[in-house]
């Protein structure tokens, strides 16, 4: 019999209770899955940042904690937490994700916008550029990054990513550290926003980057709000730099009324949508993941601390 | 030597000679390629048809005729061809399509218009499903249809297809014939029109069709106007049985600026340029199935004139 608390908002416990214990059925786990239980007795630790559980000392037998988010920023640098942390890792978050990305870039590149509102009744009927002809940058190249990657290659985009340690993507042109992602935004038409937010990446999309973006390019930022700098891109976007901006995420969500980003027609806001852990997959990753740890094999998705990832 | 005639509009000719001509030495023909010839000495048209070339008679002794467009309604019917006739498909009209169509459907699929256009500033959170959850239906299985299919059955949407004889296209559910017709659009989220234009085609898009699409449905026409019966396709935008069109093809274009699909807000109006034969992979196309034929070899894409396309 395995303890495990479920530590998340409320409203998150009523969409994973079921699929949770469905899920620990399913690897024949006998386990007591509660939002409260005496903190010695805890095996695991189901984790959401937002949770208001900040001081793991109490949780002297914990094995692992396993997150909820695919973000683990806000946990990462917790001194009380020193059991072993899990990122999730979601094939639902993942095909949303690749959804989201896959539909913004075919929306810029098939320059649709000027269709949907076109209160002129124009009719250019130059068809755009083929994918093969465009490239695209991918920062980021975790398994949403990667996933990302592939189907945009798929498409026969040129897809280029660009991650701190070099990876390798079939069908991705692949850059890595410092001089790489220079190499990866060069002259990209799109480039979409996919890396962890640490200190290094805080910030990253700069004016000394999105100069080196082709003329026209356009942003995407399913990511982390703050791997932009929001002063930067809105006067990229004024020179016409930047196209233009789809942004899903930001410093602030919801983003405030008053937020100039609302108000500039070459952004587009999305609230925070692109992607989500879907309690039904969620559920199976956590339970597989936990079943295999307990069987002796080595926890996945494990984060680095000392990369924040 | 062979005696090629380009029986296309001026600009056209602009456009291929250079492609063609390319496209022939790389197949170590020798030909004379000229949109003016004796008729008694050509050997092949290269045919659009709106060249104003109508009379095929006077052309004893050419071996086939080769269409530039994907579509050959408007020359199927013309009794002075007697030769065979093969259709275009080109991998960039292909590639085109692709795009137009996976796009299209990813924008209905994720709800881009209500972030795309938001003066509201409403910011409702709640994730689009995944794809695996939204059938989509593509009315039509040749070159284009299939690739549509297949694209976006490797974007996970539950993908069903339909044509007029049975096909069978990997990860697609295909239906054929009159029956079929009902069983591939029932409950669909998306219905993509890719048909050829033929007698039976035409309006077969009608109320009957329309009011088996699921509730909310977006119907997406990059085939061929007369497909929809525009009165029902109206009356069920009116109703909300078919909740958006996205329509790139009509019966008069450019569509004139009085037409009632400009005013209608659920629908979207793009310019014909769903996709295009680009001259240098369509010339590439021509001389390949020219050498082959010059070889012996059966022409490709021929036309079957029994059946229109």
């Amino acid at each position: 019999m395995l303890n495990i608390l479920f530590a998340a908002k409320s409203e998150k416990w009523t969409e994973y209770e079921a699929p949770l214990k469905e899920a620990f059925a399913a690897h024949g786990l006998e386990v007591t899955l509660s939002t409260d239980m005496a903190a010695d007795v805890v095996d695991y630790i189901i984790y959401a940042p937002n949770s208001g559980l900040d001081d793991f000392t109490p949780f002297t037998h914990c094995k692992a904690v396993l997150n909820l988010w695919a973000g683990v920023e806000d946990v990462v640098g917790n001194p009380t937490l020193t059991m072993p942390l899990a990122r999730m890792v979601d094939p639902g978050l993942t095909e949303g994700m690749v959804e989201y990305v896959t539909g913004h870039v075919l929306r810029h590149h098939l320059g649709m916008d000027a269709h949907i509102t076109n209160p002129d009744r124009a009719w250019i009927d130059t068809p755009p550029p083929l994918a093969r002809d465009r490239k695209v940058a991918i920062l980021g190249l975790g398994a949403l990054g990667s996933a990302c990657a592939s189907a945009l290659a798929a498409l026969n985009f040129d897809v280029h990513g660009w991650s701190r340690s070099a990876k390798d993507v079939t069908g991705v042109t692949c850059h890595a550290g410092d001089a790489g992602l220079m190499s990866a935004v060069d002259g990209a038409h799109f480039i979409v926003l996919l890396m962890p937010l640490t200190p290094e990446t805080e910030n990253l999309i700069s004016t000394d980057v999105m100069c080196r973006f082709a003329p026209g390019a356009c942003l995407i930022n399913p990511g982390r709000g703050p791997l932009i700098d929001d002063e930067a891109l809105l006067a990229a976007l004024d020179t016409g730099e930047v196209a233009h901006a789809t942004l899903d995420v930001f410093r602030t969500e919801p983003l405030p009324p008053e937020h100039p980003f609302w108000s500039d027609p070459k952004i587009t806001v999305t609230p925070h949508i692109a992607s989500t852990t879907r309690p039904a997959s969620a559920a199976r990753t956590i339970a597989a993941n936990i079943a295999g740890h307990e069987r002796g094999e080595p926890l996945r998705n494990l984060v680095d601390r000392g990369k924040g990832y």
